[in-house]
Formats: structure tokens, sequence, C-alpha cells
């Protein structure tokens, strides 16, 4: 039986996993939907996601493929593995892809986006989806330092606790471009790819410049020390989704 | 000391809750803003609300009153309970009132707010604030059923289970009204009170005519049987919102 390369676009709320990969302790999404495939299509299969995502990060457009001999039509995949995950795990379109497809390794850039509740209150039915900062963040402040991290540069800085060895710490931030509307402020990041933790300690630092606790032009010191210090916090988990990857 | 009299403005995420009111079994929203209070305030009350909501149905604008003598500003009561309370549930407004307000006898009207999304797929994010129904309504149909209920009438036929003996099930519906975007459906329905379940048994009735399986004036025989029967379904708890009460 010949196997066939399926590609998944996936959304899930991330409050109730521990994070994206098969993990040792607590339940990964990776493995729920592997289940699933193990249910709906009657296949034990490794599914190759196109990243990471930490525990308690969302993701609004996650991509992974698998390779199954699954006789069900390609674009009904998706009903089959709904109609078995949980209401917090949905599959928003299957389809073949060529053989060559790689959902990591195929990857051109990805979207994240981490979102911020700036206002004194924080509506409970947003309570998963938001970080919460109740000082007023300068907004223009918090744009004047991205605009240091664009481009090519070694992200050491901002990467946390590296559970991996990897040989480049080097990565290019295509766009960072930092939205408001009636305190609700958006940072959204594309790069080529992104260090352990980035995106949570770019927004960390981002956080700090806006509350004017240090001047956005330190962002560029930070970032050529090539060292995680403690002057950049990691932003809580609950903020971030993996927006979209594109290949 | 003299007690004074408190009104809160409350928005809550009902999914952990056993409802509103005080149950044995579960822990109910009320519960645990009397213990925000007594924790916050140093004074054991018993907090009234509008009106019950039950099991895992929301609130986007509760009112209640308490008495106290505390002498926090009545306008930082609310700051001291958020400090106190679960992120699911916000104290978004507190107030000093006149001792003869209360918020249920009080009160003149009330809207609920109930939310379906009508698309394939729900998204996992909105999963707890919404019913989800696959087949494709039809919006116009469920609006001239809708006509039928406004008014005042004897509403028995959308009472589920009563567990209260009450003298009239004769309410008035001020206005009812569907709008829809984008497969997303809210029915607005505001009254001078509401039986038991009543929003829900009207959005269950509602959705069977916009799927067709019942003609839109059947509602009016169902209306003037005064019977609950099987014909009306109870639409799920997660859709709906206590939306605003007006005084």
């Amino acid at each position: 039986m010949q196997n066939k390369r399926y590609r998944l676009l996936i959304s899930y709320d991330g409050t109730a996993y521990a994070g994206w990969q098969v993990q040792p302790n607590g339940i990964s999404v990776q493995q729920v939907l592997e289940q699933s495939i193990k249910k709906g299509l009657g296949e034990t299969v490794k599914l190759h996601g196109s990243g990471r995502t930490d525990q308690g990060v969302h993701a609004a457009g996650q991509v992974a493929h698998f390779d199954s001999s699954t006789k069900i039509p390609a674009s009904k995949v998706a009903m089959v593995l709904n109609s078995i995950l949980p209401a917090d795990i949905r599959v928003l379109r299957s389809a073949r892809v060529a053989p060559g497809f790689h959902s990591r390794k195929s990857a051109k850039s990805k979207e994240y986006r981490y979102f911020i509740c700036n206002k004194p209150l924080l509506d409970p039915f947003m309570r998963l989806y938001r970080s919460h900062i109740r000082r007023p963040l300068d907004v223009r402040a918090m744009r004047q330092a991205a605009r240091w991290l664009r481009g090519t540069h070694d992200f050491s800085s901002f990467c946390a606790n590296p559970r991996q060895n990897i040989h480049s710490h080097v990565r290019t931030i295509i766009s960072l471009v930092i939205t408001e509307k009636d305190g609700d402020i958006c940072i959204k990041i594309r790069g080529d790819g992104f260090l352990y933790k980035m995106v949570r300690s770019i927004a960390g630092y981002l956080v700090r410049v806006g509350a004017g606790e240090v001047h956005p032009k330190s962002i560029k010191a930070v970032l050529d020390s090539k060292k995680r210090t403690a002057a950049v916090p990691t932003a809580p988990a609950a903020g971030l989704f993996l927006w979209k990857v594109t290949y």
C-alpha cells in the first residue's frame, strides 16, 4: 500500500495542553491529534508540526503533515477528525500534498501574534486569550523599539532556556507591526524562524518599553549583548497565537 | 453602624459554575462573590442578584446589590473584589444606591442574547460562548416566527420544568431582534421578566424554524397551547448571555 502525504491546517486553544509536542507529563495537542487519526483513519501515524507551541500557547493556523494509506478523500479527513477531536482542537482544512512537502522544513515564514489587553479590566471571556497589563502602555515607544528588531540578527538575548543545542541563533524578522485599538494591543511578528520563547521574550521587553521602564533604544544594547538576562522577561503564554505558516 | 446599599455590575463566564444561585451541589457565582466580599470588606453579606442564570450561562451585565457598613469608597469596591475574584468573574462597576433599590424588584427590563455559530466549524476560542448549529439556518424564517412572540403572552409553552410555583406565566417581550453576520446569528430578546429557561426554549424553537423542521407560523399554535411539549427543545447553555438589566 502506497502511503500518501496529508497536510492539516489546525486551530487550537492551548489552555488545557502541555504544548504541541508529545511530553512525558501532560497531554499534548500532537498526541490528541495522533489519537484522533488512529481512531478515524485506523492508522498509527507520526504527525509532524511546523513547530512547537509551548504550554498554554494557542494556534490559529498551525500546519502539520502525516503519511497515510487511508481511502478517505483528503478533503474529508478534516471532518472525520473533527468528529473525534475535543472542541478545543479543530482541523480547519485537510489536503493531499506532494511527498516532498514537510510542515517544518518547507515553511518559508511564520507569523505569531501576541495580544495584550491594556485596560483596567480584562473581559472574563478573553482571559484565556490575552495578556493583561493594567499600566497604560506607550505604543509609540514600543513601535520605536520594534524597529531595531527587524531584519537579520543574532537573537540570543531573546531566547529563553534553550532546551536544544542549535548551531545558530541568527534569525530574520521580516515584519513586526504593533496595532492598538480601544486598549487592545497586538504585536504581529513574522520571521523565517523563531528561537525558543523568542516571541514572548520580545513581547516581554516591548511591554517594559511601553511601560516606560526602559528606553526604546535600550533594546539595541540588549540585542547586541547576545546574552539573555533578567532584563528580558518572558510574557505570559495566554497572549500568544501561532497565527500563520507560509510555504 | 449604619448599613449602606451597594450595587455591582458583574460579568462572568458561567462555564465553571453551577449557575448564579447558591446550590447544594457545585460552586455558584453568587457564592464566590459573597466570599470575595467577606474577604475584601470583612463582612458576611447576602448578595441579591437581578435573577438567576443557569449552569453554564454567562453574564455580560448581571446586577446585584448588598448592604454593608464598609469604609471603602463605593467606587473602589469593584477593584477590591476583582483583586480577590477568579478571572472568570469581574465586577465592572460598584456604586452606592438608595436603600430602596433592589436588583430584582427594581428592574424594569432585562436583555438576553443567544449566540449561534452557524458555520461548519466552531472556532475553538468561541466554543464556550456559542451554540453550534451546522445545518444552515433560514434567518428570515426565524424572524417571521419571532414576530408572534413579541408583546404580552402566557409563555407556559416556553417554560421548562419550573422549579417554583409562580402565580402567572404571563410576560411581555419588549423586543426580539435576530441579527446575522458571516454565519454568526444573535437572538436579542428584551422583556419585563423571563420564566425558567424561557430564552433557551425560545431559541430552541427558533432554531427548529430556521432549520425548516417546522413552519414559522407554527410558533403561534405552540404559544397558544400553553403547554410545554417535546416540540420545544431547550437550546444549550453556552450560547446564552444575560446581557443587560435596565432600571
